[in-house]
């Protein structure tokens, strides 16, 4: 009887070894948010379920700043931008006169910030001119080496630990992950692969205006100073029907930028489920929403409220912020 | 013995059967372009060969009309375009007067095909005004009734037999295969996953611009009667990079429009390989080249003989045209 008892705990530890290991959101805590995310995922999965969904119609899109990764205490692409237009100055002495480019480099960014418009614009011209090659070579450079000014990480390090753990558990059931967001496509792809696992083909951005040229027998892209097309708000469902062709079963957000993507979403004929990220975590990350600059959570948020979405609250429900 | 005999000739029957049964291409010749496309499939599929490509990075992009189906005697969605001319008449009086829809009401396909950059308005038009749902079941039902004029097929079923084996043999060999097509993109989307075994997500082609609303409570994407972005000729490279963000390595065309994505693809830095599909049966498809108004073969032909392209001949290189 010994041994039958001893084998006995010994299948116990295992199997509750075994749960654990393969807990698939294990910086969520057992908070309604993850009750509701598996409870859905387990519902279109499964065969015979009147939810259930095929695998090729499993759609998942998120946003990228503010619901992957961090975007205080501004947008990341932002940021860069105003490290190119700084290394560029020199070159160009009428921006010290030029708005939004004297605002930077008069350092002034609470001028620069009011004016939100000028940052597509800023991004276009600080982007253009260039080929596409030299311009990935240039993001992944920066990528590389510029830190987060109060974390000191590497911009790639601000992403959110539990989100790749959706990304991660949403693959492993059958569901193909994009991005849908604001950025530029190109700069995303730079490091959305590595980081998130999510292939180039899977990001759908902002994008300029190019121009296909032959440079000395070679075949290259140019960047131009045009917007071609703006992949926020109104834009994220657009975006997606064109890019994707297909409407999201699952969409992830956080601010008001993310509002028609979840409205669509929701408006699909089968299951369908979303959720709105909000920073209300001062202590670990940051914590905004109505009056925001960067990442605004307002108008979202009342019709989250309304009609019953699910908020994520980052100071709640997750265990963890960061990657260790 | 003769047990041991039997067994060997049954093995070696199978052999036989086998591999005759798993020859990727069987309505392909044994002529020079089925040699070169197993031979690029062998090399860039071997690990350890220097010309070994990791499989998220085997892109191939397809042209579609003339390429994966038929273009004759016109574009098939100008077809459909031509045919919502007609059925949308009797509410717009002032057609009969305005070019490019006074031709098609007064059946004058010379004057109509002469306007060529009427096409893409004719389509913006045609297409406006209705909801990508409502866009999407009028091209379903046309789909499943119009009929092509000279064969009597439905549109779906005048593609070519050696391209579908194609596309299934790239595949089984880790590519991901992309329509890159100047038609529309949602249109495509209504057949290409049926037909060619692409999801919407791998069709890049041609937009119109997209409004979003909410009508009753429920949101909806308008198509606008403006053209969002062209993707063909230089907008092939461009419309590569912006919705798949990756080189191909193998793409496939059949008309000038196609140049500058079989030169894109060539211009990559690793192994990669394209083809010209050339249309020379008059006999059992069309022949046409350097005068046709519908996919013309002209300069992208010089650069294909230039350059030592592989050049297609359905006549010679192809045992059958469409499915049985």
């Amino acid at each position: 009887m010994a041994k039958v008892t001893t084998l006995v705990a010994v299948a116990a530890l295992a199997l509750t070894f075994d749960v654990r290991a393969t807990d698939p959101l294990p910086t969520w805590n057992d908070t309604a948010p993850k009750k509701v995310i598996v409870a859905f995922v387990e519902k279109v999965t499964k065969e015979g379920s009147p939810d259930f969904v095929k695998p090729g119609e499993r759609i998942a899109t998120f946003d990228n700043d503010g619901t992957l990764r961090a975007e205080k205490p501004i947008y990341f692409q932002f940021q860069f931008a105003i490290d190119r237009v700084k290394a560029l100055a020199p070159r160009h002495p009428e921006w010290k006169q030029q708005p939004p480019f004297n605002y930077i480099l008069a350092g002034d960014m609470k001028a620069l910030l009011a004016h939100e418009k000028s940052m597509m614009a800023l991004m276009a011209l600080s982007h253009a001119g260039m080929t596409t090659d030299d311009f990935n070579k240039i993001v992944k450079d920066w990528l590389h080496t510029a830190k987060h000014p109060k974390t000191g990480r590497l911009y790639t390090q601000m992403v959110y630990q539990p989100m790749l753990e959706l990304l991660a558990y949403l693959r492993a059931n059958g569901f193909k992950t994009f991005i849908v967001s604001g950025g530029g496509v190109e700069f995303m792809r730079c490091f959305a692969e590595q980081t998130y696992g999510i292939p180039p083909q899977q990001v759908v951005g902002s994008s300029s205006k190019m121009k296909y040229e032959i440079r000395d027998g070679k075949p290259v892209l140019l960047r131009l100073p045009e917007v071609q097309f703006v992949d926020d708000k109104q834009g994220k469902p657009i975006g997606i029907e064109v890019f994707i062709g297909r409407r999201p079963i699952a969409a992830f957000g956080n601010s008001d930028g993310d509002q028609q993507m979840l409205e669509w979403t929701m408006g699909g004929s089968g299951a369908h489920f979303v959720f709105i990220v909000r920073h209300d975590d001062a202590e670990r990350e940051w914590a905004y929403d109505r009056k925001s600059d960067v990442g605004r959570l307002d108008k979202a948020w009342d019709e989250a409220v309304a009609k019953g979405w699910t908020v994520v609250s980052m100071k709640d429900d997750w265990k963890t912020i960061f990657p260790k």
